[in-house]
């Protein structure tokens, strides 16, 4: 028997994705090409874009469709860097951001860009009185809308509006959000002025249900960006390449149903989480719940387990058929400490003590009983883990 | 009844394709997290690499999965770019490549890279004396294996050899010749030193078969290269993101099935390919086939009406339910004319009266004669549109 818990990793395929994969898979033709094929290619491209903007909240020539979170996410970031206001040299980069975006950053660094931290409280949120002092006369300005690895939500409409005082363009990082969180990109531009404010917003597909390798960029019409990918004129000179239209197809219902189902499964998810964190905290009165307790994802249990090994943990939770994460999955095959554990001011052995369990949409009874019922025992067993390893 | 002729800008869906996707869709996991999950999604993905590494004649881990050719060819050219040798500044561009490569290239100039061009003949071919001068100290130098317009053949071994021979690192884009040409990656970079000779090709899925948004780069071992899309470290660091692993399996899957068809595949096609050109020409006598009339892909029968409208043609013949092309479906939504016709000395009137019929999986007697018998009249009814259009 199974139990995955590591939703937040990746997620099942929907069954209407894969559906509306196989339908659009069907139609032979080029989207670019000005044939009746190739136009009814991008009928289906059209149809799923603008369906793919109404949930996004955004007008569908503002949807970039992408191969992904990681694409939208170095997109955005390098696009708006390479046409950055002349006399701007900074970005703003908060200290708990996923590795996407710290990687991109980084490189950016590499070639001249200067990096403005911003300090995140013991929560994971962002400060947000740092983040406006940092974006004045910013290039750019990235945050995560809801944090990755512990799940804590950042105030996404102060994070725009702090953007749109300052003057400087926004990228907000949703991936992680989108589908549990109302998120509107129309909304939270709001009347930010022509190329600042929130210019830009990142979403993957195969943490909705959709395939991977779907994803999304939302581009604000007046955003200054050029394309990473180039070649084409395709989805306005931002993203060249033939366009995946089965795979748009797929992504924009992933996101219909994920926005259908919002709030019933956030609600199904908190009530199941939280039974879970109770079971766990009986079982490991130890155990410390990291993040923010109410302001967070609503199938996220992110758990300090004082004196334990994360990786040994892990492990022994898979030799009795549980998924969880130490971290996430895009760093999970090296056994780092949790950047945003320690960006939170924790300890570095604390921040290789932490398990990462995310419910999602097989989430049911059964995953919290096996985890509640083995967590005593692995815990007893991964502990001194840390003394061994010094010895 | 429709009629599609235009395989070069995007072929049908292999069913063995489909099903790969969707059995190793059914796998729930990211392929980068350790638990059993995570590995079973990973065992997938390499042996879907190892699959693909046999096909494209490297080690698997030269095989670098990407969402498709604009993704490879950007990944190879601006990572070989920015990891140059120091004192070198120029990248070698043939007149006749695909737009992805040259709006990259482009781009890197606006960014500092000299551009050392080099001529095509005639029929599209790269003149090998001046790309072996131009290869000369350059940083980089990249090159079509097949022209995806006129479909001439180039001689990959030849142009892999100038690239060792000058001691410069060559990108080659495959993405119209694999699956129609033996390529093997080892055999073509043979005994070139580190980070030199053939480094780098491009493949994508969509041209042979597999889903929309899958291909690979392969890039040799010794190559020194940069990633573009930055975040985990994913395949090397050359391409982070959560991995596509139903992606990687359906286009594992498509090479095999290309390959294995290649023969008789090609054979098949040549000969309806032959018997398209020669009823063209008895239908249009002033009909001109452009391209290497022996050395070019079997699928392909690029035709200069002189005095037709080449967009007139194809919606003509749009209308008889023939999907045809005026040039790269990537460009085909503007009305340009073919910088390729016109690198091989042609006049730019010319290179707007050109038509590209390709044929692939699904082509049949059936699309021949209709193309046969709709062509004389669409071309005498797309003569004039010249001078209607000065008028």
């Amino acid at each position: 028997m199974r139990f995955y818990l590591d939703h937040a990793a990746t997620t099942l395929l929907r069954p209407q994705a894969r559906d509306a994969w196989l339908a659009a898979g069907q139609i032979i033709g080029n989207a670019s090409s000005t044939h009746g094929a190739g136009q009814d290619a991008r009928r289906v491209l059209e149809e799923s874009r603008e369906r793919a903007a109404v949930m996004l909240g955004c007008d569908p020539i503002e949807v970039v469709f992408t191969s992904g979170g990681t694409e939208s996410i170095n997109t955005a970031l390098q696009g708006l860097w390479a046409a950055r206001p002349s006399g701007t040299d900074s970005i703003v980069l908060p200290d708990a951001e996923h590795h996407s975006t710290m990687d991109t950053v980084a490189a950016l660094a590499r070639g001249g860009a200067r990096v403005r931290p911003v300090p995140v409280d013991g929560a994971g949120r962002i400060d947000m009185a740092a983040f406006a002092i940092a974006s004045e006369s910013a290039a750019l300005a990235t945050a995560l809308v809801a944090n990755n690895e512990v799940g804590t939500v950042n105030d996404a409409s102060a994070l725009a509006r702090a953007a749109t005082a300052a003057g400087v363009p926004l990228h907000l990082d949703a991936v992680a959000a989108w589908g549990y969180l109302p998120l509107s990109f129309r909304a939270l531009r709001a009347d930010a002025p022509a190329g600042a404010g929130l210019v830009a917003m990142s979403v993957t597909g195969h943490k909705i249900g959709a395939p991977v390798g779907t994803g999304a960029l939302v581009v604000a019409r007046s955003a200054r960006m050029t394309a990473l990918l180039h070649g084409g004129a395709q989805q306005r000179g931002l993203r060249a390449g033939t366009q995946d239209i089965a795979g748009a197809a797929a992504f924009a219902v992933a996101l219909e149903c994920a926005e259908a189902d919002r709030e019933a499964e956030s609600t199904r998810l908190a009530l199941l989480r939280d039974r879970l964190i109770d079971g766990i905290r009986k079982s490991v009165p130890g155990a410390e719940l990291l993040g923010d307790p109410s302001d967070r994802l609503p199938g996220n249990a992110h758990l300090l387990f004082p004196g334990a090994v994360g990786e040994s943990l892990q492990f022994l939770l898979d030799m009795a058929g549980i998924a969880a994460s130490t971290g996430s999955a895009c760093q999970a095959g090296v056994a780092e400490p949790s950047h945003v554990v320690m960006a939170m001011g924790r300890s570095e052995r604390d921040a290789r003590s932490v398990l990462r369990f995310s419910l999602g949409s097989s989430s049911a009874d059964a995953d919290v009983d096996a985890v509640i019922a083995a967590i005593g025992d692995a815990v007893a067993r991964a502990s001194g883990a840390h003394t061994a390893e010094r010895s």
